[in-house]
């Protein structure tokens, strides 16, 4: 089946906002078995927003429309798709009663006269309850077509489309969809690619697809059958396949679960509590530990050695070694992974230092890193040349210091 | 003119990458004073990218490719769109010699068969040399339509854009537009529009966009006219009309200036050291200033506190302040910048301690956040009351922690 996206909303053309929305649900489609073969987005014009529908519910059998439900006069998605598709607007009272009881509840401003107009909707339409806002979503259905109305903000169009609109899209849908991710880090996307380009070659159900992501490769392995159980049962051996080429670079194959929350998870199961010492990610890499919440379980506390100074008066590393090897290099990052668990009192430490440009300094290029890990007096340490610009160097690095701390935890204690 | 933005690829319609050159390209655009009437997007597809084309060229003056230029079978948007305009293509001698050239330059891989496809052109088409890939843009010129193709990584596509074919839009626009940025960081969204609605209503030439960004609102300004000078008269007055309104709120009028960017010019215009003292952001708001080249002249060291432990160590926070109010407190703020400043040696230092959830605590709700700046023996705290996820919370805390110093440094050494 055809789905396409469109979104409505001039800030879109204006480009004060990125079509994020499109991203995630053509994910989601991805996910469902649904075919996505246009994006289109639209300003709150009447002309032009008729005419879009109109093109989208012609070439193809879904049509997710995005924006346009608020209670502003501009706002007319729902207005405009009703008349393309032929039907008659009328107050729902279990929605007006939803509009009051969220003002009630989130103590906002007064009610408006406005705020009402969310509480019409289509005769015959299917209403999607939306627990984030007061704009409830559509699902309008006219012989083989069907168009969902979904509200701009990302976190109420993306609870209510997974809660709401996915179990709807899953009846549209006549075989079963079923996916397995698998998150790998610490190898670059062609290289992943060419490590599986049999696998990938010879696919038709399941299939494999590869997503890049700051250094890491996600790959969904996504299999169509009658049931969920034979779909599980295509994905198993194609999941096993890709554990066996990619080993320890797996982190997980839980969709949700990030890099920081695969350490945070294995830093809490061995009882350990780690530190950071950071030089040129400068509380990027700490900052991102913080992302999980219930982070304090496992760190307390780290360190921005951003200066040599610093890094040898909080981190003990000598004075010495800055001078012989330079702050960049395999001995500082070791010494700061040593000195830094040592000064915080915790079993595990990763540290970072290296050069992030914008330009190549006189020592050392840009993107040289060297990142290590200090574990139960253990000490690893290993050598990056990252590319990109200034922040893209400093993303990588903070992925790479994660995963090896994954790493060493893995290796210390489940093998 | 009406200009639309037809992006090419089948990793966006995948939802693999977000179309964040559509946004790109339309803040450009509106800059420039063209009016974006739809994006659109396509997989690597003849059919649908001629239907496209087609649509695209017949209801805008513009059409913007984005993608599908690269070396293989599936980048196809140049034969397309030669197709569809009626150009043959040949090769360009000039560009196959600056592919060579990439090549040799950039130490890359063997040059194979397939790259040569990057040098034919159509015949008459502008080339518009990348000097950062292999794939050159072009501008299609046939009647009063416009086709401007541009590789699709942004990389590439955004400086091939502002210093090749922004000239050349310039030329199509019989006015002059000029524009100018004002940056106010500490004021709504909602609120900084309240505040200018009179200049809002009023205006028709120069007008004011807004910009929502977290923690910040972007004001342009933007007036037509014959040549610059007149274009500039313009917006001078209503730009002086708002450093009038939103006064010490205003960080910058500069386009390419980060909140952060104008800390650090002004720690370094008054000689300044910081450090800073992180509890809830752990290490983003550090993390944030080390995105300035050259940010170690005035940064050396910050102090990431996550357990209360840390705070007592690291800074010197009173036992007795934890007990008695918290450390989600106004005087545990106080005392985490006082403590940071004197243990880093420094005469400034910023302190944040809040809550960012992801649930309320029990203490305290969720979003209360207080945030303290120490100058020279002077304390500052302010409290906050954020809302969103506990990523959002935390990148509103950094921002108005880095407003907070900037004020504090304007106060003490610009009054």
């Amino acid at each position: 089946m055809i789905v396409e996206i469109l979104a409505v909303g001039t800030e879109l053309l204006l480009g004060n906002i990125a079509n994020t929305n499109a991203q995630y649900l053509s994910r989601r489609c991805a996910v469902l078995g649904f075919s996505v073969y246009h994006h289109t987005v639209v300003g709150d014009n009447e002309d032009r927003m008729t005419e879009a529908i109109r093109q989208a519910l012609g070439r193809s059998d879904i049509v997710i429309l995005t924006g346009g439900l608020g209670p502003t006069e501009d706002d007319m998605t729902k207005e405009v798709c009703a008349k393309v598709m032929g039907f008659s607007l009328e107050e729902d009272a279990h929605t007006r009663k939803r509009i009051s009881g969220y003002f009630q509840a989130t103590r906002r401003k007064k009610i408006t006269e406005n705020n009402w107009k969310q509480a019409v909707v289509p005769v015959g339409a299917t209403v999607l309850d939306n627990d984030n806002g007061t704009a409830p979503g559509l699902i309008l259905r006219k012989g083989e077509k069907t168009a969902i109305l979904l509200p701009g903000p990302p976190n109420e169009l993306m609870p209510l489309f997974t809660e709401k609109a996915e179990p709807y899209l899953r009846t549209l849908q006549p075989e079963t969809i079923y996916s397995k991710m698998v998150k790998v880090c610490g190898i670059g996307e062609s290289r992943a690619e060419t490590m599986i380009l049999d696998l990938i070659d010879s696919q038709t159900n399941p299939t494999i697809a590869t997503y890049a992501k700051t250094g890491e490769v996600h790959l969904r392995v996504t299999a169509r059958a009658a049931d969920k159980t034979q779909a599980k049962k295509l994905v198993k051996p194609v999941v096993k396949e890709l554990k066996n080429r990619f080993g320890i670079h797996i982190y997980s194959t839980k969709e949700e679960e990030g890099l920081e929350h695969t350490v945070v998870k294995l830093l809490k199961k061995y009882g350990l509590t780690v530190a950071t010492a950071e030089s040129m990610t400068g509380g990027l890499l700490s900052g991102r530990l913080v992302n999980v919440a219930g982070a304090s379980e496992c760190f307390c506390e780290g360190f921005v050695t951003y200066s040599n100074q610093a890094k040898r008066k909080a981190l003990g590393v000598k004075k010495e070694t800055l001078k012989r090897y330079g702050a960049v290099s395999e001995e500082t990052a070791k010494e700061m992974a040593k000195g830094g668990a040592k000064a915080a009192g915790v079993k595990a430490c990763v540290a970072v230092t290296g050069f992030a440009g914008p330009e190549d300094s006189k020592e050392e290029p840009k993107g040289l890193t060297y990142i290590s890990c200090y574990l139960n007096d253990k000490v690893s340490v290993e050598e990056f040349h990252f590319t990109g610009n200034r922040m893209k160097i400093r993303e990588q690095a903070v992925v790479q210091a994660l995963d090896l701390l994954r790493r060493c935890i893995v290796e210390q204690y489940q093998r």
